[in-house]
C-alpha cells in the first residue's frame, strides 16, 4: 500500500471523527506563541505521533527578528466591589490579552475599560487578541457584559510570567525513498479557537499518522510552529534543509462548511500549485483557487523572496471571510467532521499525484512500438489511449500531469499506462 | 505559372470529378497492408504520375515492427446445404476478414458464427475488419442476412495464401527549386472503402499530377502507403531523409460533405499548423481545428517524438465521427466531387502560402523609405498599407503570415507588397 | 515639488483653457513642412517655454529622403469675370493647396476644375490637401461654392514661392536627474487646423512649462518638427541621441471630445505602453487602446524598425475616425479646453508613474522584517498590506507598477511605501 492506496483505503468521514475528536481535546489548553501550553499541546500530539519538541533560547536571533520571553498564565480575573469575578479567565482562555504582564491591582471602571476589548457589532462573542510585542496587558470580552458593569472599583489580578524561557515547536520527519521533501506545515499558537487552528493540527497529525504507515516516495516534514515566529524561527534554524523542499503546503482553517480554497505559491506555476488546481478542478465540489499574496499565514514567510519556496496553503473559508474569525464563535460548533474529513481526502488526492507524477522517456520513441505483440492492444479503450499520450509525451519534457492536462483523460488512467509500458520496457523514468 | 498560379487557375468541381472518376475506378480492388491488389493500385495511379513502387520484404525489421507475410485472395465464401453462396467475396470484397487465412471446411452455424462479424445496429451494413497480426479468418456480413442464416452445414472456402513476400508501396518525388520538402502522405490499404482511403489516395494523385506542371519552390515527396506499418516501414527505410521534411500533411477522408477539419502536428505552432489554421479561418466555409492527440492516422507515426515532424492532418469528418466509417456504407454515393474539389483547392491554398511565406529584411530600415519618388505611393490604399506592413515588421524575425496575422490583411496583399518592395531592392529576402 | 506634486497641484480645466487661448493664437498662421509660417509659430512658443529652433538646409540628405525646397506664400486667390475673388487665400489658408507652386495665369472653368478640391460628402467644408513632393498648383473649396461657379474665364494668382532654403523645426531640452530621456514630440506643419496639429504643439508647450519649473528623474527632451519629414529629419540628424530614449510620446489630436486613445509602441509591452494602459484603465473615464501599426503620426518613424524606439501616442478620437479631420470643420469650435485639460492630465499621470516606477531589492529577504519594532506595524490596512507587496516582490524584477498590476492596489500606494521602506533602509532601489 501506497499513498494512492492509502487515499483509497480511507473513509473521509471516519477520519474527520477522529479529528474532531483531537481538536476537542485540545480545545480547552491555553496556548500562545511560548509557554507550557504549548508544550502541553504537543505532548498530546506525541501519542499520535513520534515528533520531536525543539525548544529555541529567549533572545535568539532569528532573521530580523528575536526570539520572545516566555509567556505563562496560571490564572486571570476582574472582580467588581462585591467580591464577584465579572470576567474569569478559567471560563475562557480568550478572556485574557495574550501575552498580558502580570497585574494586581484596583482599578476605577474608566481606566479599566482602557484594557477592555469587545466586539460591538457582535455582542455576544469575546474577540481573540494579542500583544506579543509591546508588553501590555488586558481582557476581552462580550460587548454585552461590558455595557452592564456599573460603576465602582474593580480588582483586577493576571497571575502570569513573562520572562527568559524558550520558544517551542514540533517537528516529525517521515523518511521516504527519495531524500527530496514535501513540508506540511501548521500553526498551533492559538487558544481555544477550533477552526483556527485546531483544524490545521489535527488534519496534520493524522496525515502523519497515516502517511507514517505506508511506503512513500517524497520524505515528509511536519512542522508545528508557533504563528510567524515559529515559521521565521524554524527557517532560521533549517536553512540548509529547505533546498530540500520540493513542495509544501499550509494547513489552516480547514474545519468549517465552506468550499476548499488552494493559495498559490509565490511561484504560481509550481508543481504544488498545478496539482493542488487539478484535484480541486476535478473534485467535482466547488473551490476557490486564489493568487499568492504576501500576507495570511505562514506562507508568508515561506515565500519571502529570499526562500521563494514552493508552498500553497489549504483552507476552507480564507480567513478574514467570516465572521467567527477570531472570535469565541470560533468553537466546536464552528468545526464539522465532515469537513475535516473531506479536506484530509483532498490532501491525499494532492500528495497521491505529487507521489506519482513522474516524467518519462519512450525508449522507443521512432513510431509507436508494436502494443500488440506485447498483449497491450485490444481494441481502442481509455487504458490503450491512455499509452499512446504517454508514448507520445514521454520525451522528458512532460510529466504525467502535463499530459493528463493535455489528453483530457485521468491522472489515474495515465498513471497506470505509465506502470505497464515501465513495466514493459517501453519507457524509463527520466533521471534528474 | 506557380502554384498560386495554379490554385487560382483550377476549377475546384472539375478537378471534383476526376478525383471521383479515379475513386470509381479503384473502389473495386482488394486492398490490403501487402499483396497484388495493393499492386494493382499503384499501376493505375502510374497512369497519371510516375509513382516508383518501392517492395520491401517480408521479415525486414522496421523499428519495433517486422514487415508481415503477404497477403492475397482469389476467392472467398460460404455455401448453405443446398449449395447457396449465403456470404461471397465477389460481391464485395468486405466479406472477408482482411488477412483471413486459407480455410477450406465444413462448419456447423454455431461453430461458424464464431468467426462472423456483423453491426447490429447498422442491421443493412458489411463492417470492415482486419486481422493483420494474429492469424485468423473470418467473414463480415450485415446482420439481417446473419439473423436469417438457418440452422445447418456451411461449406467455408477461402482461397487466400500468407507467406512470405514483400510490403509495396508508392513514392513520388517532385524536384524543387530548394531541397526542402513537403511530405504528402496517405494510405492506400483499405479495400472498397471509398472515403477512407481512396479520397486520400485520388486527392494526393492529382496533386502531385498538376504540381508536377508547374515550377515549385519547395521539393515535393508524395508517399502511398499501407497505414500504420506503411508509415513506419518508410520512415525506417527514409530515415536519413526525414531532416528534410520543412512541412506534411496526412490526406484522409476528405471527400465527403462534412466540413473541412484540421489536425494541428505535435509541435502544435508549426508553420504548417499556422497556415492551415489561416486558410481555414479565412475560408469563409464553417471548419473544425484540433490539437494534435497521438491517435488516428499516419500522423501518429510522424508525430512520433522520435520524429516530431510538422506534420498535420487535413480532413473533412474526422474519422469515427462519421456512421460509415469502416462500413460498406463508406461508397461511391458517400463521396461527393463538389466535396473532393473544395479539399484539394484548400490544399492548393496551403501550399501557396507555404510556398511564398518569405521573411525578409528591411535594407532601410531606418525611418520609413520615401515611396512617393519611386511611384509606389498613390493615396492611402490597401496596397499601400501592405507596403508598410511588410517594411515595419521584415526585420528578419516575422515571415509574411506573422504579417498578415497582426496586420489583418491578406497573406495576397502582403506577398504581392513584398513582391513590389523586393524589386525597388526595398527589402531582400532573409538567408537561412 | 516633483511631476507628482505637478499633477495634484493643477487644475486640468484651468490649463485647458491656457492651452485653447495657445491654439487660438496660433489658428490663424499658414504653416506647412517648411517656410515662414513655421517659424513665426515656433516664435510664438518662445515666448513660452525657451525652445532652440533648428534649420535644415534644403537638399540635405535624411535617411532615404532629402530635405525639401522651402515654400513661403503671401497671397493667393481666384477671381471670376466679374473681378470677384471666389477663392481667397486670405479668408482660409485652407484655400490654398498646400506647397502650390506660383502661378499668375488665367483659365477657363473647365481647366480651372482640374486644380480644384471639394469635399462633395461636407459640401460646406474646406478640405486640407498638400502636394509637398509633386510639383503642383491647386484651391480647396467648400462643393457648394464650386458649383455656383459659372462658365467663364477666371485669373488665378497664387504669389507664393518655392526655392532653397531650409526646414526649421523647434527642440527644448529640460535636464533632469539622469541622463535617460522621456521624448515628447508633436506635428507643426499643418494650418488652419486645431485639433490636427495644434492640440498636440499646446499640450507639449504647457507640459514643457510646467515640467520645466519642478525637479525631475528623467531628462525630457520636445520636438516641434514638422510631420513625416521632420521627424525623418530629426532622427537623421539625432541618431546618436535615440540610445537615450527610455519612453516617448507623440501628442496629436488630443482637443476632441472624444475619450483618449493610446496607440502601443512597436514594442507592445515597452513601460510606456504598460505605464499608459494602466493611466487610462484606472482613469475612471472610457478609453480605447490599440496595437501598433505602422501607419498614422510620426511613431511610424520612431518605430520603424531600425529605431524601434518605445513611442506610444496620445490621442483623443484617432484620426480618420472623425469627418472633420482634415477639414475647414477641424476649427477652433471643434476643440473644447475640457478635453485639452483632461489630456494633459493623464499625461501627467502617465509620466508621474514613470518618474517614480523604479525597481528595488528587499534587503532582508528571509522571511519578513519585523516591522513592529520599526513603528510601521499597526494594524492590517492598505499601507502595511503595500509594505508587505513591496517587501515580497522587490527581488530586482519586479518594477513599482508590476507590483501594483499583482496586488490590485493603487501606484501611489506601493511607492509611497517603497519611500517608507527605503527610508528604513529595508528596500534599496535596483542599480541598472
Amino acid at each position: 500500500m501506497n499513498i494512492t492506496g492509502l487515499k483509497k483505503s480511507i473513509v473521509p468521514e471516519e477520519v474527520g471523527h477522529e479529528m474532531y475528536s483531537l481538536i476537542a481535546e485540545l480545545y480547552p489548553i491555553c496556548r500562545s506563541i511560548t509557554g507550557d501550553g504549548y508544550r502541553q499541546t504537543m505532548g498530546i500530539l506525541q501519542r499520535h505521533v513520534p515528533l520531536v519538541v525543539h525548544e529555541v533560547p529567549t533572545g535568539t536571533k532569528v532573521f530580523d527578528w528575536v526570539v520572545p520571553k516566555e509567556w505563562n498564565i496560571r490564572d486571570a480575573y476582574v472582580k467588581n466591589s462585591k467580591g464577584e469575578k465579572v470576567i474569569d479567565f478559567q471560563k475562557s482562555n480568550l478572556h485574557i490579552l495574550n501575552y498580558s504582564t502580570p497585574v494586581h491591582r484596583t482599578f476605577s471602571l474608566k481606566d479599566l475599560k482602557e484594557h477592555l476589548f469587545t466586539l460591538p457589532d457582535r455582542p455576544d462573542w469575546i474577540p481573540y487578541k494579542t500583544s506579543y510585542y509591546k508588553e501590555n496587558w488586558g481582557f476581552c470580552l462580550s460587548h454585552n457584559v461590558l455595557i452592564h458593569l456599573e460603576e465602582g472599583d474593580y480588582e483586577v489580578v493576571i497571575d502570569s510570567t513573562l520572562k527568559d524561557g524558550s520558544l517551542s515547536y514540533g517537528e516529525l520527519y517521515l523518511q521516504g525513498e527519495s531524500t527530496e521533501e514535501i513540508l506540511i506545515s501548521c500553526h498551533a499558537c492559538h487558544p481555544s479557537l477550533a477552526n483556527d487552528n485546531l483544524s490545521g493540527l489535527s488534519l496534520a497529525t493524522y496525515l502523519a499518522k497515516r502517511i507514517g504507515s505506508v511506503p512513500h516516495r517524497y520524505s515528509y516534514r511536519f512542522v508545528f510552529i508557533p504563528g510567524t515566529i515559529g515559521a521565521i524561527t524554524w527557517l532560521a534554524m533549517n536553512e540548509e534543509k529547505t533546498s530540500k523542499i520540493k513542495h509544501g503546503l499550509v494547513l489552516s482553517g480547514i474545519g468549517d462548511r465552506g468550499n476548499v480554497s488552494y493559495k498559490k505559491s509565490r511561484r504560481d506555476m509550481a508543481e504544488i500549485d498545478l496539482v493542488a488546481c487539478h484535484v480541486l478542478q476535478h473534485s467535482g465540489a466547488a473551490y476557490e483557487i486564489s493568487d499568492f499574496s504576501p500576507y495570511g499565514y505562514d506562507e508568508r514567510q515561506y515565500c519571502s523572496p529570499g526562500f521563494n519556496l514552493p508552498v500553497g496553503r489549504l483552507s476552507r473559508t480564507p480567513y478574514g471571510r467570516y465572521p467567527e474569525y477570531h472570535t469565541s464563535a470560533d468553537d466546536l460548533g464552528f468545526v464539522r467532521p465532515e469537513s475535516l474529513g473531506d479536506s484530509f481526502d483532498k490532501v491525499l488526492a494532492i500528495l497521491s499525484i505529487l507521489e506519482n507524477n513522474r516524467t518519462y522517456i519512450n525508449l522507443s520513441p521512432k513510431c509507436e512500438p508494436q502494443l500488440g505483440k506485447r498483449g497491450l492492444y485490444s481494441s481502442i479503450g481509455e487504458d490503450e489511449l491512455a499509452m499512446l499520450w504517454v508514448l507520445n509525451f514521454s520525451d522528458g519534457s512532460h510529466s504525467l500531469l502535463d499530459i493528463t492536462e493535455r489528453s483530457g483523460l485521468e491522472f489515474n488512467s495515465l498513471q497506470g499506462a505509465a506502470h505497464v509500458l515501465s513495466e514493459h520496457g517501453l519507457i524509463t523514468e527520466r533521471l534528474k
